[in-house]
């Protein structure tokens, strides 16, 4: 960002909102610009023997141009013929509804894990097709996946009269229970063994500047930070850290983020969510936090705040949300 | 047969040939009848990391009114999305060609599969749906598949300067090269290996008739006699057995079993097809034989041969050659 190079830029992202803004990123970045991104992989997911990635595939059908834009996640023209065939055998789970276009990614994808290739093999092999125009990489080879702790949806009372909980599947949470269930905690089982994937370090080391998109910061951005050496990689990196909150005015920019936030104690508004990811100079990962103007003013010790519209109405807007970021970095730049 | 219990008729079946067979024997059979199908299990393939069982399909959903009768396989107003898009990948093989409601039968196999059940037990499992009418058994749990041996399609040569032979799945050699290269042998690779599934042995010596419909000799009912001990059993049985002719005037009724009748060296003829199941007095399989009018007379020692017009061109024709096969089999019985 010395302007003598094009910039290399990392950008951890969550699923329908980090890909708006990334591609908003593209419309802004300086030409020749290297984005990688580390993808969210803890919302991944076996359904019907397939390995579905939702995160990452966001990401890469909405850069590749695939994305059904209407619902912001799976293909565009989409058809249901598998899922409903699917339900009337009577036997495989029917709230996670996998289109017929879809399917054929998760069948490729399946098979070649199946044949011992790493994620981020896979996920480079897909990228051929739908040329996202960023390196897309997964924030581990290894799996973790995010579980919801939750009072037992079937209403099982345990021996001292309590109601039981239940660990569900992240999705099975979302989707399936659309975040509804009071979350008691929210853990990313095997995130001590989950090492970062290939790339994903030397990209945070070697980055001119990081920037968080509006992405979930519990189950998207929360769970990329809990890949062992993730968050130490960012707190060493020289590149500055700039935040976009997914948080306007007290309500999630899309989805159900006030669910997760509420589950770890963190007050749905975009000052406690910069409070939360926190300063650089003391141990967080912010050093710039773009808020809303309906937000400002926030202040939050050792980091650089900034106000402007932040709601990813049309790609002209995203553009502005991304280049303000960039912008930000550039002035933080050390 | 003896008129006083509802017979137990015991029917090894190939695809097409077989499903549309069982279709008139379910018109015509006695109230109550019990049939037990052994389907062919040599076709089946890994595709797309999906397991196919195009010959225990076809019989499931031609029985279980959900095939196509226009083609005679796969699901009716099926659609081909799936492959359309896993032809946009480029990295799996595209000539075979599953539509997307049939994906759907193959991604509950897989799972039950996976999830460590026998064929027998998924098969059964998928038939709570179609409810065919029959009891449809593989051949066997266990995995062997038929294989022909050509001289390399890609026209690879050896070091004595003759071309290279290499061995291709059944459904490489039928459906993508549609049986044109001429086959130098045919080998159920792991037949040695494989039993009757459950219940198969127990079927058949309790049969009062078995009937072997106009299958594929070769690749069909061939292959079902290959797996260890099924032979004997047809042996030891004390029903009847009468075989319907899948030659009609020195052509296959349907299919391209000329194919593969050359590669084992029998002519394509009513009769010869006959002599090669060979009369049970002579440790053959047959004790009756049906041929079509435009083949008789055929005379095989040992072997009962009754002519009737074999085409199976509708419902009402296809029932009266069952109904045939039953009169035959009722007259032979000891």
């Amino acid at each position: 960002m010395d302007g003598r190079l094009p910039p290399r830029l990392v950008v951890p992202a969550g699923g329908i909102g980090g890909a708006r803004f990334l591609r908003g990123l593209l419309d802004v970045a300086p030409p020749g610009a290297e984005i990688t991104v580390i993808g969210n992989t803890g919302d991944d997911i076996w359904l019907h023997g397939l390995r579905v990635c939702p995160d990452l595939d966001t990401v890469m059908y909405t850069l590749g141009g695939g994305i059904s834009d209407e619902r912001g996640w799976g293909r565009e023209d989409e058809t249901f013929t598998v899922k409903d065939e699917l339900a009337a055998y009577g036997v495989e789970p029917t709230w996670f509804g996998l289109g017929d276009r879809d399917i054929a990614t998760h069948l490729v994808r399946t098979r070649m894990l199946q044949a011992g290739y790493p994620l981020s093999a896979v996920t480079e092999a897909l990228c051929t097709r739908w040329q996202p125009g960023v390196r897309l990489l997964p924030m581990s080879d290894e799996r973790a996946e995010t579980h919801v702790v939750v009072d037992d949806p079937d209403g099982t009372v345990g021996e001292d009269g309590q109601p039981q909980r239940r660990a569900l599947h992240f999705q099975e949470w979302w989707v399936r229970y659309r975040a509804a269930l009071p979350a008691h905690e929210i853990v990313l089982v095997g995130a001590q063994e989950t090492r970062p994937a290939p790339g994903v370090l030397e990209a945070i080391a070697a980055a001119d500047a990081i920037i968080l998109p509006p992405s979930n910061p519990v189950v998207s951005i929360g769970t990329i930070l809990q890949v062992s050496g993730m968050r130490q990689a960012l707190l060493d990196s020289p590149a500055p850290i700039v935040g976009v909150s997914p948080i306007i005015g007290g309500r999630p920019v899309r989805g159900m983020a006030d669910a997760c936030l509420e589950a770890i104690g963190v007050e749905t508004s975009a000052g406690a969510v910069g409070a939360h990811y926190g300063a650089r100079t003391s141990g967080g990962i912010l050093d710039g936090w773009l808020v809303d103007e309906v937000d400002a003013p926030v202040e939050i010790p050792g980091v650089t705040v900034t106000s402007l519209p932040l709601l990813m109405s049309d790609p002209a807007a995203t553009g502005r949300i991304a280049a303000a970021a960039l912008d930000l970095a550039e002035r933080l730049h050390r």
